[in-house]
């Protein structure tokens, strides 16, 4: 069986990291699928899907580590032919990447305990995001 | 069902950025899948695959913070050891990724409007690469 | 058909590099799947999944870069909230991320000549891993 659905988040602006773990276990709880595949995918291309350790330290780091790797106050071409001041998300969403297959086992997705499905928003200003959430297997 | 198809490229050298949204949407659409998931997979370890907006100047951002993240001036130990210039093509592969899964939902893939799928090549020189593309779920 | 495994890694300690290729091979081979697809999947918030041309030189690069990527000597926010030491490990972990999606065809995956399936453990102690290794399709 194959069961979607969409998580909405609204997102602040500049590196939004949104813990969406509760959230998918239970759309994988819902689908009654026992041994199957969750796929994470957010349409868009400033946002990105990865999994961290959800605490505030942990937070704090990736978004210094991702400013370092496409900091905002550069000059991108993006912007300067579009004017939409984004071109760092964009950067940033293409190198972390929109989607994550994680597999359900006996009825759960096989996260680490200290490991959290998060959704990335790198826009620059406040947004809403969908996030497709796709389940399948066996029940 | 499953089906399995390959797209062919003719890369350019260094980090060619390959639109291939419109060549996987059809073969999406001929499967009749209408609710799955699209795998693209590109063999080899000097390529990989991502989600842009494809436009000259998102390309132009993203191709200098590669090149950033692993310069082509530097030193490589696989250059050394095997001559083969592409040492920086290997590193950046390895952290963007050669995979990726994108839901396909009433018959069409679930990406945004301004987000298409691309292909990487980061190798030194024009090479054919072949992308696999494996399609499954319902029709 | 689903069927799932595990692998269980030994790691040592900083950014161990695995090659899984072989023990993934047997398994797909042990399914009997001829059209489908492999997930591989690593639960923890410190280690990553990828491919890369597993050779001393290639290993030694990429490490550089993920050294680059998040300096073990940095201050980490992790660190000070939690003593662990280890907050470098989780930024790595997230950028690179944790999930590989790999097409099986005519009962292979679909992995290039010189492309290896690699678990990469950034922890800073040895540690067991276990790795996911899920195989769906069609025999």
């Amino acid at each position: 069986m194959i069961a979607r659905q969409e998580i909405e988040l609204r997102g602040t602006s500049e590196t939004d990291v949104a813990d969406v773990t509760k959230r998918v276990a239970q759309l994988v709880e819902k689908s009654g699928v026992q041994e199957g595949l969750c796929v994470v995918f957010v349409p868009g291309s400033t946002a990105a899907v990865t999994t961290i350790e959800y605490e505030p330290g942990v937070v704090e780091d990736l978004k210094r580590a991702i400013e370092k790797l496409a900091p905002r106050g550069e000059r991108y071409a993006h912007d300067s032919a579009w004017g939409d001041g984004n071109g760092y998300a964009h950067v940033r969403a293409a190198m972390v990447g929109p989607s994550l297959a994680v597999p359900i086992a006996e009825g759960h997705l096989v996260l680490g305990t200290w490991q959290q499905l998060v959704v990335l928003d790198f826009d620059s200003r406040p947004r809403r995001r969908r996030v497709v959430v796709q389940i399948s297997g066996e029940s």
